[in-house]
Order: C-alpha cells, then sequence, then structure tokens
C-alpha cells in the first residue's frame, strides 16, 4: 500500500511515521508513506499557497492551483484509488472506514490548513471527504496521521501478532474487556483473581462478559 | 495553561507540537506544553514500561507502576485539573468538549500504547477518559496530539485573529461554509458571483443559508 499526504505543513508529518509500529511497517516494505510539501508545486515566487478569502473575513484559504499540480503530478505516475480530504464536515471516520481503506492500494490524502482549501478542489478533484471526529484542529495533519495510523495497523504483517488487532475494540462492534499486568498486587489494589488462574476457557468467558457490561455501560449505541 | 503528556514513545509527539500554530503558542507563553517520557519512571535495568496480559492472549500491556510514579512526581509539584487517559471506549472528543478543557489550568494526558494500560491506573488514578472517535490507533500519542491542537488553539491570542476559531465548523452546531480564494477562474471553473460583489451583507447572509444547507445535506444531527 502506498499513501501520499499532501501538506503545506510537512515538518508536522515527520515524527508520527518516524517511530514504534509506523516505522516498522515501512521498513518491512508493506507500506510506503510519502509526504509532498505542497510548496514545492507553487508558482509564485514567494512559494505562496495560500490567499484571503473571497468575501472577506478571517482565515487564509488554500489556492486551488498548487493543489491540482500537486495532484495531477501524482495521478501521472499511478492510479490512485481515492483523493481524500480531510475536514471536520466530512463523512465520520470509523474502524469500518479503517478496514475498507486497509483494501486499497494507493491513497492521496490532502491536508487542509488555515480555512481549508477552495472549494473547486473539493467540488472537482476530491474523491472523498473524511472527519475524524467532531472537532477543529490547526490543520489536516494530525488528522491525516491519525487515519494512517488506523489504516497501517491493519495491513497483514504489520503488527508483530496478528491475533492483536482482531481483539481491539470496535472489530466486533464491543469495547475490548479491561487488561492487567504485574505485579499481582499494587498497594494493596489486586487484579482479579480469576485472571491468574490459567482456566483458560473461564478467562475468556470473563473476558467477553466484561466487554459487554463495558459496552453496555459506555457505549450502548455499539449494541443497538 | 499547561499541558504533560506521559508516553512510552516520547518521539512521536515531537514534530505536531514544534511548527506552526502550536509552536507559536508555546513561543508567546501561551501554553507550555511537557512530554514525559515513561521509562524514566521505571524501576526496571531494562527500563521496561510494559509486560505481557494476566490471562494470556496477544499485546502488551503497560505497567501500572512506572505510570503512578510519573504521575505522583508531577502532582507533587503543582495541582493538576483532569489526569486524562486516551482510550477509545472513552468519552467521546467533541468542539464543546476542548472549549471546556481549554478553560482549565493544567492537563495530564496519559497514552495507552500496546494494548493499553493497566485497568487499575484507569480505576484508581485516571479522571477523565477521553476518545477522537471509534477507531483503533496503534497508541495514544495521535490523540494525545488532536485533542492538545483543538484546545490550544481555542486559548485566547494563540490564533492571530480571534474571531477566526469562532467562525470555525460546530461552534455554532453548523459545519462551515465554502471557501474560495483567487484565482477567481480556474481552468473554467468561477467562484461564486456574490463573493465578488462586494455586498458584506448579502455575502454574510449566503454563507449563512450554504452552512444551513451543507449542515442539512451532510450533517442533519447537528440541526436535532
Amino acid at each position: 500500500m502506498r499513501i501520499d499526504i499532501i501538506t503545506c505543513l510537512p515538518r508536522l508529518l515527520e515524527s508520527p511515521f518516524s517511530d514504534s509500529i509506523l516505522l516498522r511497517a515501512q521498513k518491512k516494505g508493506l507500506v510506503e508513506v510519502c509526504v509532498h510539501d505542497l510548496r514545492k508545486y507553487s508558482t509564485d515566487k514567494h512559494k505562496k499557497v495560500d490567499d484571503y478569502a473571497y468575501g472577506g473575513g478571517a482565515g487564509m484559504v488554500m489556492m486551488i492551483e498548487p493543489i491540482v499540480t500537486c495532484l495531477r503530478a501524482l495521478q501521472a505516475e499511478r492510479q490512485y484509488d481515492e483523493v481524500i480530504y480531510m475536514s471536520p464536515d466530512g463523512e465520520r471516520f470509523s474502524q469500518r472506514m479503517a478496514n475498507e481503506l486497509s483494501m486499497k492500494k494507493n491513497l492521496i490524502i490532502l491536508c487542509g490548513h488555515y480555512k481549508g482549501v477552495d472549494e473547486r478542489v473539493r467540488e472537482h478533484f476530491v474523491t472523498r471527504e473524511i472527519s475524524i471526529g467532531d472537532y477543529v484542529l490547526s490543520g489536516g495533519e494530525l488528522a491525516a496521521a491519525v487515519v494512517s495510523d488506523a489504516v497501517i495497523r491493519l495491513l497483514p504483517g504489520v503488527l508483530s501478532d496478528e491475533t492483536s488487532a482482531l481483539t481491539d475494540s470496535f472489530q466486533d462492534d464491543l469495547v475490548a474487556p479491561p487488561v492487567y499486568t504485574r505485579p499481582a498486587e499494587f498497594e494493596g489494589i489486586k487484579v482479579p483473581d480469576i485472571l491468574l488462574s490459567g482456566h483458560e476457557q473461564k478467562i475468556e468467558e470473563w473476558r467477553f462478559k466484561q466487554s459487554v457490561a463495558r459496552t453496555k455501560n459506555r457505549r450502548p449505541d455499539l449494541l443497538r
């Protein structure tokens, strides 16, 4: 899988891909993440990529020209499944959507910044708009990193133990059960006896019951 | 405001705070963001912070001891309003919650990684659990960066033009209207005439209508 991220602030995206699971996935050749600096596609002598909004008002708007030039340069190289724009009014990102996107081959993710991109980019060049939640960020960079992380960890071979992702929250519309590790007692607070019992089947039953109870309590909407 | 982020992978959090709005906010002294490496609080000679889950199963669990040692070291220095744990089964993060958190003075954000933290940390030491959405990430680091970004940009003086945040999506339960910038025509695709008209009041009316129409179309749930 290949993910191309287009941004006017590439430095924001340096570290999320340079450690842990996302770094290992790239080193293993399971995913290629390419961050593109939009300023390189600006024809302006000051490498400007944003300008004032038509009609006035606060906040800058990202210009259509550098974005389209960058998109066309990428699309000349390979076929992309989606040109995704990160926006708070996009389709809500979910584990289901992460599963779906993890089946794709090539994705472009365009990060808005400031007030967002010129609407004509969204109307004519973007194929899908995604929101990671009902809140506003400084830009789409963190949102692009969130989507990439959720998708990449699902690629076969990325997690060292493949069963690990399958027992995560949401994969079966339940939230995960509580987990415990050593020591068995910390300042008088103990790990539930059942987990120390060694009865594999009873432990699985306990975990399932805990998942259901926790889902009922915290996220009853998932059970409907 | 001060935000202390506790993580076993501090490098993941380097770049999101080193550029653009979040960097400027720190330079202006409006917020202090301190990232703490959990490994420094491990008493293990290998600086271990995670261990196998009691009861078996895939994935590592973050140990209670280094976390509590770190929390207590911080809490000895100052009073914290919340000890937040980022978890997919937490309370759903929203613009409203961002507004609320932006009023606080000192926040601790604990990032889980792998399968999460020992449940005893959540039961006895965490005051609030927050989820940025219904999807699973490699760890809480990106989620902590998302919450910090959404909160910090609301602090007075952080955005160069204070009206900028007030016209964002969700602040009035509407998504933002479309925005346009130069050129007025790109490959035959034009900016709406009204925005070039100079009629300030008509432009405001058009934007409001666009916001309402777009909210009805994309997010009817916000209007209920």
